[in-house]
């Protein structure tokens, strides 16, 4: 099944429970968009391309849901609803930009709210097909950049369970080992969430591809040592520049790849790029529950002493300088950033 | 109490067992040398200075403990014991340091084995008392560089639990603390065996001094952001040109300091200072057991999943160029490292 799915029989939104992985492959369905705002902020599903397409998925639930008398009242409630589920996480660019094509869709067609809410269904669904599909193209291009017998630095979870299907960074990989490349992954942790070890480890063992997983701070080990030949990540909003916010690390990592010549590219879909913005210092970034931080356990015992406090910052920027290469659907992009992504934005 | 310490008593080692901080405070006595290894290993005792006199002591341990009817028996044996200790972790320059110095003391003495004993453990006794001394030394040396209202970030713990007793870069925090001075500290939690969330927010708390726990990750975000003003760590093994193995993330976290600016210190005794070696290259780098990294849980339920494989390099080398300056029991040391490094070494 994919991350995020439309259940026609019952309209509604089903979705993989990623809190739960790898533990329990456990599915559950929202027939409310306050549910599906719920599940954004808790990170039941999670990943820019992934909240994209839930997000549409839950203003097709307010449509369906709706006691709106006619299109314009039904507008209305959309837009009421986007807003809710645009205050679930604030970084993510593809959340944005999904509500707005389903809202775009929904002020353009002519007729009754019947109407209104299969159109708004139906770009939902668009938004999650041309996911998958987007996905594939990247994995192509970026497939291209890996070469037999590579070892990849990996960040966070940027697999099919961060995108309706296929995945970003991890899809790259994961195209490569299907084109018979022989590919070793060092699979970052990911704290605080953990999204390395608990979920891009798990992909990896179904796809067979070998890794091994590593404290995001030993990186930097593996990259002066010489044993790595590209890191990979994805990205959650990048500027017009290049600058990308990414899971809280990727900075870290960057630097590293940079210091050592290890080229480091970013894999973001163009649904991802933020033309508005000039540059990182602009991408708003989320602070976390500190709880996320503090709630690790080794042999059943809390690791920090009871009263602690913690910070969570859930993204860092990573300035355009340190990316080789940016891949996206349309090919891979190299700089001068600032140029080449608008070019190739602007190209229809 | 301190960290370790010699029960004249009964003449046994006494430590605070680390592993089991901060749930719960816990001494434990050992009468064998081999047991002394084994808790080096293990990590009950850990921190390069407190690794140091604890090896001490376990000369001493091997001392008491033999039966060997004359001096140049009894020396043999000593140097057996070295050798078990020796091997219990490689990269830490104060356990071969203090070593050699016992060793020294058991060569240098005449008499018999009861003499002989005596000997090796003043000698004992005086690598732990002069630790104290050479950390508060380093602590006001360090604390001169601290202005009132920073806040820094630290890696791993290098307090009282490190050392003897005070510390090394924690030390110096304490002692900017204790001289009025307002500081805050970042704690990387230091995955990924978790000293900072661990032992260095139990010993903040006990200190009275403020502090909010990051994932390592983190630092670069806090450092990018402008919230930060010193990092400082301490140092396992440092090279004859400044370059410094130290807990893993050490390097990625001077890395993203020197990238915005911050200065960073190695806070380390002169003990820990091996000038036989020319480089960092030269530094052996422990590699542990892979559960280290798998054994996490969150809820109670595992995080990575069954059958997955792990990398846990313990330290990695920071090279000089990233040290704004070295902080010494003899005064904070600058570039170039080389020179500087020897003369204050080297002078008596």
């Amino acid at each position: 099944m994919r991350t995020v799915e439309w259940d026609y029989a019952h309209n509604q939104v089903c979705m993989i429970d990623q809190r739960l992985l790898p533990g329990e492959l456990c599915v559950v369905a929202y027939a409310d968009y306050h549910q599906i705002a719920d599940a954004i902020r808790e990170m039941v599903v999670r990943g820019a391309p992934a909240i994209g397409a839930t997000a549409a998925f839950g203003l097709a639930l307010a449509a369906y849901r709706s006691n709106a008398p006619d299109a314009t009242a039904l507008r209305l409630e959309l837009k009421q609803a986007a807003e809710t589920l645009h205050e679930a996480r604030p970084t993510a660019a593809n959340l944005d930009w999904a509500l707005q094509r389903v809202l775009k869709a929904a002020m353009e067609v002519q007729g009754n709210p019947y109407d209104l809410r299969s159109a708004v269904l139906d770009e939902a669904q668009r938004i999650a097909d041309e996911d998958v599909e987007v996905n594939m193209r990247m994995a192509r291009h970026g497939a291209a950049l890996i070469n037999d017998g590579d070892t990849v630095i990996h960040h966070c979870n940027t697999g099919a369970l961060a995108t309706v299907d296929w995945g970003t960074a991890l899809g790259v990989i994961r195209m490569a080992f299907e084109q018979g490349k022989r590919v070793h992954v060092l699979v970052d942790e990911t704290r605080p969430r953990l999204q390395g070890a608990r979920l891009t480890a798990w992909e990896l063992q179904q796809y067979g591809i070998p890794y091994e997983v590593i404290s995001d701070s030993a990186a930097g080990y593996f990259l002066r040592s010489g044993q790595v030949n590209k890191v990979l990540f994805g990205g959650d909003r990048m500027a017009g520049n290049g600058d990308v916010a990414n899971k809280i690390g990727t900075y870290m990592l960057a630097l590293a790849a940079d210091d050592n010549d290890v080229p480091a590219y970013c894999v973001v879909p163009t649904s991802t790029i933020d033309l508005s913005l000039a540059n990182g210092s602009q991408i708003s970034i989320e602070e976390r529950d500190p709880d996320e931080v503090l709630n690790l356990q080794v042999g059943g015992q809390p690791v920090a002493p009871s009263g602690a406090s913690a910070r969570t910052p859930a993204f860092d920027v990573t300035p355009h300088h340190l990316l080789s290469g940016i891949v996206t659907e349309k090919g891979v992009i190299y700089p001068p950033y600032e140029f080449n992504l608008r070019k190739v934005l602007e190209d229809k």
